[in-house]
């Protein structure tokens, strides 16, 4: 794991857009999965500003996402279509929605258009990575589905998200996150300090899911002095 | 360009074979353009014994092709499926005729399945390869077209392909060749011993195509003593 | 992972030779990792036979190993010079011993060397792959060495090894087979079917260490039918 | 070719080192090649700031140089040292300057390090890029060295450099720039536009060594409106 500690969120957001920006700058099809979230906010906004300006640099960069809920209304490409999509102005053609219920068809398809080129992940304080989440993870899964009704974090989960319920969930798992070419993972905040340093001394097991990024061979981990104070 | 010179023709089959097979053999969607001739008949049989045992092993092989004619009857097409696909076994869907009407689509289909991971290329006694032939060679195309009419190998060729008239030939020029991921080139026989050493001692220009194949950063040359036989 | 069960042990040893030998031939340098043992010698002899006739085709191939013993006699890096570096004709600057004494360094070392392009290992009927013994395994570790003594096995593997007594066990763990950019896993025998059950259906941890390797994105697993006959 | 244009030189700047710093943070030894000269001047003061803040982050990261003259005074490796080396804070260690008299040493240096990962290159007003001047150019030699007097370019470029007298000339052409996995090319400035308009629109021949350029499969050139004028 390459460890980047910045002085502050502005330094962490700035790392991050250029990262990601130079992963968006290639002469051939480049397919990204950018997670939602609070903290890649800074690194989007850097992002959007530069490509309202020249749009058709993203041309060439196709969206995906690596988890979805069971519900007609496709929570999660609705977040990133407002957090992502629309700011970045991504036209319709280059933005791929997971189906919920064709999860296997969604590996293959982005098999066929060559695999994601850049990953850009963060991390839960429950150290959970993509939906992931403790107890449920299937770390050697590609991709898979659970119902999370079951697990201790779940009511918890269902305030955050502000939703009566959650239905099914369907997530990448580790080995979607190793075959991407390049993965960047963004943390801010005291409040993942513990989470990180959870990843770092952990037993690699379903509980902190995030341990399995340990054997990572080539991961880039952004993260301010914040979340890094406990290691 | 690293060089491989077999004793003979057999060792040469067998050589590309292995490689051939190598490019296959991976956990993911493979990409490949194998060339029709009979500089690689040989290694073409070998592979053809293996998959008709085991079909399944090329089912995340997919095959598309640098040229082809301007005429409803697909060439090239034919060439291929009757030395390649058919004696593979592959089925349909894992086959991408290239529609001569459409040749920029054609690359953008390559480039959004991830593009080419493997080519297997020959040259020809006149320096060509793929369809780039003396003086009609645009190599820094990625894809062209052009009319064989007015080039002075235009009647040998029309016999050797037992045409009444050649149409308007497709084909990929040498940066479709570079930005395959792995190549090969296959050459064979006393025929071929003063191409190859064009290659090797001209000028890089269109009168010799081959010769700009010397800037290749990672080709695999295999060659009979033969084919080697003025270098 | 992609999986490929051949007819015969004989087989096997074509494919595992030929995706070898394919590793080798590329025109720059290349960096392996080649394991010991029996699974993998139908190959060696296949590769030797024609390295003895073309000696200058590995010019470009450094061979480096994943694990030692902590004993004067490089115990591991004499098993490979009788296995594979003789038989080759490897001469002495492409061969890269581990100094049980300088296990950091030998990262160093090979990173510095651009990484490894190629490792072929193996499974043992315990599961374990490289040395990553049952339940001594740190599989988050890129190179680690721990004393044997105190495990279930040790009596075994001392008679097996036919050794008074094994010293500390250096070796590399996962994320080093995640860091070269090809693994084949060769495996035969009844004797291994167990163990390759055990791969693919326990739960992922240092008790059955092949379990992490379901994991890896693009692993080659070569097996007869007798290895895959309790999948 | 990626062709990204920006309103401004300082636009240019802030997208070049943004490309140089995601290269530079990976989690293993990156070995780049930074060009001397005035156009990336702006990029490297960005990337200087940031690096004498957090110097740790390029302790993977080992500098090379595509060109030197035949003289005592290591001509080039100066023009780095003063522009690259000292403001980015590199270690001894970490620099690795061309010796003349042992290029082909060089190379194998360099592939032995597991080869370029990254060039930064600038194309002058008589588009050469490197040291491949026009008519002096060998494109297809991946290093070669040559007497620069003969060549109608000579006084002017002796004045250019404040030299009583150029000695002979080493170079990387072409391949080189092939084998590196990511090239930028940076340019600015009216004084740039011609040698643009060339590099797009003539025959590719040593008389406009940046023509070649063309054939790259995966190149970005950044820059600004003034250079990108006659397109």
């Amino acid at each position: 794991m390459k460890i980047i500690v910045e002085d502050t969120y502005e330094e962490v957001s700035r790392t991050v857009a250029s990262l990601t920006l130079s992963a968006f700058y290639q002469d051939r099809r480049v397919n990204v999965d950018l997670t939602d979230g609070s903290s890649p906010k800074g690194a989007y906004e850097i992002i959007a500003a530069i490509l309202q300006k020249y749009p058709e640099r993203v041309k060439n960069v196709h969206f995906y996402q690596h988890d979805e809920l069971d519900s007609s209304d496709q929570f999660v490409y609705h977040l990133l279509k407002n957090q992502i999509h629309e700011p970045f102005g991504i036209s319709k053609e280059n933005i791929h929605p997971m189906d919920f219920s064709k999860q296997q068809e969604y590996l293959e398809q982005i098999e066929a258009a060559g695999g994601l080129d850049y990953m850009l992940l963060g991390i839960g304080a429950d150290a959970h990575f993509c939906a992931n989440f403790p107890d449920a993870a299937k770390l050697d899964q590609e991709i898979y589905d659970y119902d999370p009704k079951q697990y201790s974090w779940y009511d918890d989960y269902r305030r955050n998200f502000g939703m009566e319920e959650i239905p099914r969930i369907a997530t990448f798992g580790f080995p979607a996150v190793l075959k991407a070419k390049q993965v960047v993972v963004v943390v801010n905040g005291k409040g993942k300090a513990q989470a990180v340093k959870d990843m770092f001394t952990k037993e690699i097991s379903p509980k902190y899911p995030a341990t399995i990024l340990r054997t990572h061979p080539n991961l880039i981990l952004v993260m301010d002095k914040e979340a890094a104070s406990l290691l």
